[in-house]
């Protein structure tokens, strides 16, 4: 025998790290790409938040904080709900994580043992999935089409109810989501949050992209149930990818397991991070310019991309994504990308991260760019000549 | 049926927790309290490191990087084992990690499956046991004692073929250790790593304390045989606690495995973090007066703590820890922490968190703060009155 790996690590990887690959080893070559690939604001930090956070680094050990992070920022964090949504959260329940990345680890080692199974959409964020079955819990895909604007509803949990498997141990929510931008409608979502409850299914809801909306803004979760984890971040709407900070809506019944979980996974999140967040509420009034802009580029791409051959998309309530279905273009996923990353110097990802079933027959738009590489891609996409509408 | 928690969330707090909310309180009344219970530097990053991080808060995006770090920082570590302990190691091999504690969490499930055995000494870092067994991962402690530093030896894994569980399928060890300080000896340990990879144990070595030693300087395993993986952060001797940046020296069986998780699990390590992680390299200078202030701090506790009654002390060999058997003044260690915070306002932490066996009999001092703190410290256990050796 020689020493081996483990099966549970044999998680895939994420095909949107080989388009950047890709685009990395032109622009080497000398070549302009504009990317449209990654899920992540072109923007850093507000201003104001840099500007704070420079002495800082001077003059602060930076030391460890508590597992669930500093008392002030946890503060502020459910202030916030009551400004935004008019929700009452109490500091106690707010868990500070190191990105949502780690909130997905905490609550979902908190609340499922191995061998469960946690239902969720496809397409969908593949970390979800990724996550989950490096812990041995079981994730249930439901397919999930147009009708429903790509989220799971009642009627899909009903008819789990029928199957062999039965209800579902968990059930991870996002609204909007990844990569499709869709929302749930509000009485749809409330009705999902009751039902979880009832019938004893533990519903994360990933709000990452909340603050980034361009209707009806997004209703969250937190209090609409004794049961429901929230799952949100600093990395979207505050414009703070790399700074690795987010937090959670913790139910009573988990919060010490987490806070445990936290001390040994975490020890704390990042540091300064977490003072860079609490300075980044002071920062709104950038950070909302940065959503008009996304709303400018949104618009302009519903109206450009349908005429350039991308006849159906998803509706693009929120986030910065635009999902097309590519099936008319007769073309797999990942080689259409290839192709027009080669032939067009813009990076979009193909949908097989998303979903491992009809992925290969959508691609992701990602907006949160500067509107100037929104019409600089819209050029160069059509001077590929993809067959229109009109063709 | 009503929703529960998870069972391997069920993982026990660190105690030391508790010490510093009790030393946090009586600094709320007005008390002043030397803080020798916390295992991280009093110190921040490097002033030079410091000062080069401010402007690139200003300027750059600071966004996601690829999931195993920069290059540019990869390289740079790589270069560290050279010039520090003649060893190459390729930055290929190289994985940027969120602390050490991403390194745990991505090594071990990318190593070891649910119900395998990992074998670590008690005492040890409480986390490796706590993250395994979250992981349902089973930790099997190996109670060691003065006679082997307590220290994992191949006599132990040894002993354990014979046993009705057999050997483990990993091993856990860190050399300098955490509490005890103690080393294991250069030929043990090159002993230790080729019996593991004759035996397909996977050995995994803590080398977070590395740069930190009093007498004979740390032996790396990177590079000594091609199964280990070695486990390293910026926490300790770069003095970056709340930066939680680290790095893993990894084989190349696993390192596709590691990727694929972390993108999942973490997307990848703080950006700014790592920025003053490359940058702390040139600040090796202040670095290495960090390390002569702890020794002396060692010395003058060496010499002053058996004088007040702490005769049993193990060999300080490295970090920043003494680790004292206090069975002689017949109160457990928790109790007796209690006592030296309340009557003499010094935290230390009891031993029980490292070793859930014997640590109701030992306590940690840890002397990586100020020479005044650690003076002042010992005037206050004198007054204290503990029955000393003269007694």
């Amino acid at each position: 025998m020689a020493l081996k790996a483990s099966r549970r690590g044999r998680v895939p990887p994420f095909i949107v790290m080989d388009v950047m690959r890709d685009a990395a080893a032109l622009e080497a070559a000398g070549r302009k790409i504009i990317h449209l690939e990654v899920g992540q604001p072109s923007t850093g930090i507000p201003r104001v938040a840099a500007a704070r956070l420079a002495p800082l680094i001077e003059r602060d050990a930076l030391g460890y904080t508590v597992a669930d992070g500093t008392m002030v920022l946890r503060e502020r964090i459910a202030r916030h709900y009551f400004e935004t949504y008019g929700a009452t959260v109490a500091p106690s329940q707010i868990f500070v994580t190191t990105g949502s990345s780690a909130g997905f680890l905490l609550s979902f080692l908190s609340a499922f043992d191995a061998g469960e199974r946690v239902a969720l959409a496809a397409p969908g964020y593949p970390a979800y999935r990724h996550i989950l079955s490096s812990l041995d819990v079981e994730p249930v895909l439901i397919p999930t089409g147009a009708d429903t604007r790509f989220q799971v509803s009642v009627a899909h949990l009903d008819a789990m109810r029928q199957d062999r498997g039965g209800l579902p141990d968990g059930l991870i929510v996002a609204s909007p989501a990844n990569p499709t931008g869709t929302m749930i409608p509000e009485d749809e979502f409330r009705s999902l949050v009751a039902y979880c409850h009832e019938h004893d299914i533990r519903l994360i809801s990933d709000e990452i992209y909340h603050g980034i909306t361009f209707g009806p803004r997004a209703v969250t979760a937190a209090g609409l149930s004794p049961s429901v984890i929230v799952i949100n971040s600093f990395s979207k709407y505050f414009s703070m990818t790399g700074w690795r900070v987010g937090w959670a809506v913790v139910p009573d019944d988990l919060y010490r397991s987490m806070e445990c979980l936290a001390q040994n996974h975490f020890i704390s999140p990042p540091t300064l991070s977490q003072w860079g967040a609490l300075y980044a509420f002071d920062g709104m009034e950038e950070l909302n310019a940065n959503v008009e802009r996304y709303a400018r580029n949104r618009l302009t791409l519903l109206e450009a991309l349908p005429k350039l051959g991308f006849a159906d998309l998803a509706p693009a309530d929120g986030a910065f994504y635009i999902y097309a279905d590519i099936s008319r273009f007769k073309e797999d996923a990942a080689t259409f990308c290839r192709r027009v990353l080669h032939d067009a110097g813009v990076a979009i990802t193909p949908g097989i991260d998303f979903d491992p079933y009809r992925g290969d027959k959508f691609v992701r738009f990602s907006f949160a760019v500067s509107e100037k590489d929104v019409a600089e891609a819209l050029v160069r996409l059509g001077e590929l000549g993809l067959p229109s509408n009109r063709d």
